[in-house]
Formats: structure tokens, C-alpha cells, sequence
């Protein structure tokens, strides 16, 4: 797998040397705050999530029963697919494990936009099928801040601000050279990570920002943001959770809708979820016979990540997956079967669950940034 | 006088070679449009507003009595001075030209804190000061549309939509290599300059931008982009007139708050403003006898500024003035006596109609950007 020398998270590339990423860029190990979880979610207890940043900040708010920030973010650029899934499966586990948590979810239409020239209209619109597919996930929209970007003040004022706190130089160490359009797109999201800690919504606080690792260039500037405007605003740095990412059905990117053909959305027919997952990549070897002899490689089969990230019914399947694949016992078509069929009854409760949502999701979406509500500070 | 490569919006040069700033950087001499433009402000009539762009379409504008704007701003880091009030004059003139006129006026709260490290609740108390100042200068405020730049969500969004519409290159083209942070700010005023023309404001309109010289390259990027941004917005390039810089007291550089102490302000007392012009730099000559031999040097003198500027009774007084000095009959402490008594009539009369304005310029600033009148659009 290449490695890039600079993280990209514009980029399509499924980053998986977590060695180098933890020794480069300074993301600790998950393992070394594992004790002090009392409930380790699926992605943590699975390896997923395999690094953090302060998330020590985090468990001491909870076991304190102080307030704390779950902070993340979808670009509406289309339907919620099984990448985007790992971020809102984070989310919904951090705001479960305290009353004091609050979520706030960035509907990034200001980055659809830019990046992708979907109108506001247009946005507004996938938006709110976005946000019916996390709360039929399980999001709490009590204790959820669901905002647009484009409507949200707040953020617009501190990416501006932002933009004083940062230097051509710095810029370039953590992107690269870049067009102006994507270093202004990378303040908005440091807006983004910190609003959550302003007085409006009752000041300084941790905030845990559950990403995929590609993203980590936008935290480690919230982060230096957080140092350089801590006299003005007191901000808490953020801290962050890193999930490896999914492998597209090609098995050659991450699972991205910049390659559409290759992702399972949430929104797929049963037929055609089944259709992709019976055509998808595999790590099984070239005949029956080798795959017999050598056991097939799971750690770079997308089917296999089908059942690791979300859909073995616990962690004992998942094992026994992998470990089948890899003894050569589990050969792929079945394996496909069984996952299709996970994956289409997946689809048949959520599909149900989320359509009862649409309205709710719309009305977060209205209501949203037109006032706090006090659980929200 | 130095003349800069590129203009500088951010420095402090007076830039008085007009004949080069038209050769090179395209601005037509006002006389080109002279002859369409019925009653002449004071400004064009003494050559202060020497130059333009795409005048012709406010002038068509008006003589088919349809839909203008008027827009520019002020940074509210301090108290107007007469620099700021030679905007104000002109906003003031094109506005009373026709009763289809709309005003658009920024409070740049965004580059105050940006640049000057105000907080945004100072800027909101010096904003207010500064609006009661243009409102006593006679503003109407029927067809004016005044708002915080920190609350302004639209201009926020279009300063990041722009943001796609730039290269690096053309930045570095248009400003030389500057921090991210002036870019940044440079696309909010481009956001300010087309805002007039979304819809929430009637849509696409000839726009007139009154600013002096040295702002010159924010009227080009805001040109670029219109062109850049035509199909989506229907945007129209806007048009601009350019006023000459008004020297500072000590006659080195503009007048500008950023030299506090060669600055006459709309709030100086009588005392001050008579002791600041009897101690200003002059066009005059070494000795008395040599100035009658040579005449003075009007051009270049600060106190000739302030008749020609602002306070000659009428053109002929600007121009007997004038006379008097290069023919060596005026001397330069007579010459000041009378300048420092225009000055302080102004302020008195100025500084008691003002009173009467802080509260109609409070409540513009707290309604102004929360909703838009019929009358605006």
C-alpha cells in the first residue's frame, strides 16, 4: 500500500500503515486508554478505532458527569454510505455514554458546494435524508445540535478569525501547497470543531471528534488553533478517535462516494446491495485449490470488512470469519452469500426505521441553527 | 512620490500618480463620463474623484429610473476622520441621484478584529458612532441597508463560495505574497462589493463602489469574480469611482487611522482640530520672502487638502485659493487661520446634528441585517 507523505483528506487513499501514522503524526494507540473504557464500542473493541488524541479528556468528563462535545460532520453530496456510517456509528456511541454529552453535527454545505458544486437548495435536500439516516442509527436529537454550515454565523466568524491565527508556512506543513479555496475549506472545519466550545453553547468544554484517520490534518489544526486562541476564547483542544478506513468494494480506495460504483449505500436496494457484494473484490487467491493451501487474505478483502466494521452479528462472528478466511476453510462465495444476506437484512429494518425519521430530521435541519435550546449549553 | 508596484489596499501611501494608475491598472479618467453626468458632485467637480470604471452603467441607471447600488463600508476601529468622510460624501451624492438607489454599508467588524484585534462587542459601539456620523452627513436611511459583516451570513457564504473562483496565483497577481489571513479578508470584501445583487436583495443590479485609489484591487478581484460567478448569479461587474487620497496633517502619507496623530477626526473638539491644522505640515516655502517669489506648493500641501476636500465655501473659493497660493500672494499662517475656522464650523455644526442620530443608528445596526425592507430589494 502507498503511503502518502502528507495525509490527504481530499485524497482517495484507504491509509492502513497505523504504525507509521501513529509514529509520524503523534496519534496514540487505542490501547493505551482501553482500561478506562468501561463499554469499548464495536469499532474499538474490533480494532477500528485504532487511535486517539486526548480521548483521556473525555473519559474524565464522563466518569466526572461533566459536559463534553461530540463533534463530526457530513458533506451532503449524496446518500449515507458505509463509510460515513463508521463516523455516525462514533458518534451515537460517545453521546450514549453520558447525559452530559452533546453531539453536534455539521451538515457541510459550504464544502458540497465548494468542492463539488451541489446548490444550497440541493444540499438542504440530501440533508435531511442524511440526518433521517442517523437518527434512525440512533442519534438522541435531544441532545444533538444539527446545524447547516452555510446558516451557522458562528462558523463562518471563527474560520475568519481563524485565518489570523494561521501562517502561509503552516498551511503548507500540514496540506501542502494548496489552492486558497482548500486551505479556507480546512479553517471552516477548525470553525467547525470549536464552535461547539463557545458561550453560546456554554463555553469551554472537551469535544471528541470521531473521524476517519485521512481527516487528521483538519484536527491537528483545530488543535493548534485551540493553542493559539485559548486566551481569547479558553477553547480545550479537541480530542479526537481515529477509525481506519473501509475498503471500497473494489478493494482499491477507501469507500468514498468519489467512487460510487464501489459503495454500498444505505439507501441501495436489497437487490442491488446483493448484486455489489456478489461482484465485489476479494482476498481470496486465484483458485480454489491455492486458497485451500494459503488461506485467503482477509485484512485486504473489502467483503471481509463488510462483516468487521458493521454487520458480524458480534465479535466472536467476526473472529471466526477472519480466522476461517485466513485457515482456508471459508471460501469466497459463500462467504459473499452470508454477507449479502446480512447486508440486506441491514437494509430492511433500517430503510423501515429511517422513513419514520424524515420529518424529525427535517425539522432539525429548520429549527436547528435558529436557536440553542438549554440542553444544548 | 514612491510609487508602488502594486497598490497596496492595506498600506499607507498617498498614490498621487494618477496618470500612471490609469495606464496601467485600466481606470478610466473621470472626464470620459463627465459630460453624461447632470450635477456633478463636488468631488468630481474639483478633479478629487479622478477616475472610474463602468460608470456609464450607474449613469444609464439612473436616466431610466431603474434599480442601483451604492455600496462600500467602513472598518469601525475608530472614529471618522476625513478620509472615511470622503466615502461617506460620495455614498451620500450617488444616492441622492435617484430615488431607485439602494445603499449597501459594511461595517468591516470581520477586518477589525482581523486585523486590528477588536472585539466585535467594540466595533458594535464604534459602529454606532460612525453610522450616527454618515446618517448626520445626510444618508438616508430608507434605502440604506447597514449591517455587521459578523452577522452577515450572506456575505460570509459568498466570500467562501469565491473562494473556488481564485487561484493562488491570481491573489499573488492581484496583492503580492500576503498571508492567508489579508486573502481571506479580501474575499469578504468581495463578498461585500456583490451581495447588492443576490436575490434576497432584487437580484443582479449595477452596483457603484466609491472608494479611494489604494482600494483599488479589491474593486478588480470583485470584477473577476462577477465574471467568474456571471452564470450562477447573473451577477453584473460592478462599477467603481476612485477618489484621490486625502493627505495626512504631517503630509507623508494618506490620512488614515493608522497615523492617529496627523488625523483630523469628526470628533475633535474645536481646540484640538484649530491647534492640529495650525501645526500641520504646509506647501509653503522656507521663507516668507522666498514663497512670495515662487508661490507655494498647493499640490503637495495638507492644508490646501482641506479646502479643496472638504470645507471652500464653493469651487471658486477652492480655486481662489489655489491661485492665491502658487502666486505667492496667500502665506501659509493666514491660510491656516481660515482653514481652522471652516473646520471648526463644520464640527460644531456637524457634532450637534450627530447627537440627534445615535439612536435612529443604533437601531439600524441591530435591525439592519435581521430582516430586509421591500423598500431594499
Amino acid at each position: 500500500m502507498r503511503i502518502v507523505e502528507k495525509i490527504d483528506p481530499w485524497g482517495s487513499s484507504a491509509l492502513r500503515d497505523y504504525a507509521k501514522l501513529q509514529s509520524e503524526f503523534g496519534i496514540e494507540p487505542i490501547s493505551t486508554i482501553l482500561g478506562r473504557l468501561k463499554n469499548p464500542s464495536l469499532h474499538i473493541r474490533r480494532g477500528i478505532d485504532f487511535g486517539h488524541r486526548d480521548l483521556g479528556r473525555i473519559i474524565d468528563a464522563i466518569e466526572k458527569n461533566e459536559k463534553f462535545a461530540v463533534m463530526s460532520g457530513i458533506k451532503p453530496t449524496g446518500i449515507f454510505h458505509l463509510g460515513t456510517k463508521m463516523t455516525a456509528d462514533d458518534m451515537i456511541y460517545f453521546q450514549s455514554l453520558s447525559t452530559k454529552a452533546t453531539v453536534f453535527y455539521a451538515i457541510a454545505d459550504v464544502e458540497a458546494y465548494c468542492d463539488n458544486g451541489i446548490s444550497f437548495s440541493d444540499s438542504r435536500k440530501i440533508a435531511v435524508q442524511n440526518v433521517a439516516d442517523i437518527l434512525a442509527l440512533g442519534l438522541d436529537p435531544e441532545r444533538a445540535y444539527v446545524y447547516l454550515q452555510s446558516e451557522e454565523i458562528r462558523v463562518m466568524k471563527l474560520s475568519t478569525i481563524f485565518s489570523k491565527g494561521v501562517t502561509n508556512n503552516m498551511l503548507k506543513a500540514i496540506y501542502g501547497e494548496r489552492q486558497i479555496g482548500l486551505y479556507l475549506s480546512a479553517l471552516v472545519q477548525a470553525g467547525d470543531i470549536l464552535m461547539p466550545q463557545l458561550e453560546d453553547f456554554g463555553g469551554p468544554k472537551p469535544t471528541v471528534v470521531p473521524v476517519g484517520v485521512d481527516q487528521d490534518p483538519h484536527i491537528r489544526l483545530a488543535r493548534d488553533l485551540a493553542d493559539k486562541f485559548r486566551e481569547q476564547f479558553g477553547f480545550i483542544q479537541p480530542s479526537a478517535i481515529y477509525h481506519r478506513l473501509m475498503l471500497s468494494l473494489s478493494g482499491e480506495t477507501k469507500m468514498s462516494k468519489r467512487s460510487a460504483s464501489t459503495l454500498l449505500t444505505l439507501a441501495d436496494s436489497q437487490g442491488e446491495a446483493e448484486r455489489k457484494v456478489m461482484e465485489a473484490f476479494t482476498g481470496g487467491r486465484a483458485t480454489i485449490e491455492e486458497q485451500r493451501r494459503m488461506g485467503g487474505e482477509a485484512e485486504k478483502c473489502p467483503v471481509f470488512d463488510l462483516y468487521n466494521f458493521h454487520f458480524a452479528s458480534s465479535d466472536e462472528h467476526a473472529a471466526e470469519v477472519f480466522r476461517e478466511c485466513i485457515g482456508g476453510i471459508r471460501m469466497c462465495g459463500e462467504c459473499k452469500r452470508e454477507a449479502a444476506s446480512l447486508v440486506k437484512l441491514f437494509l430492511e429494518q433500517h430503510q423501515a426505521k429511517k422513513q419514520k425519521f424524515i420529518a424529525r430530521a427535517e425539522e432539525l435541519i429548520t429549527k436547528g441553527n435558529k436557536e440553542i435550546s438549554s440542553a444544548l449549553k
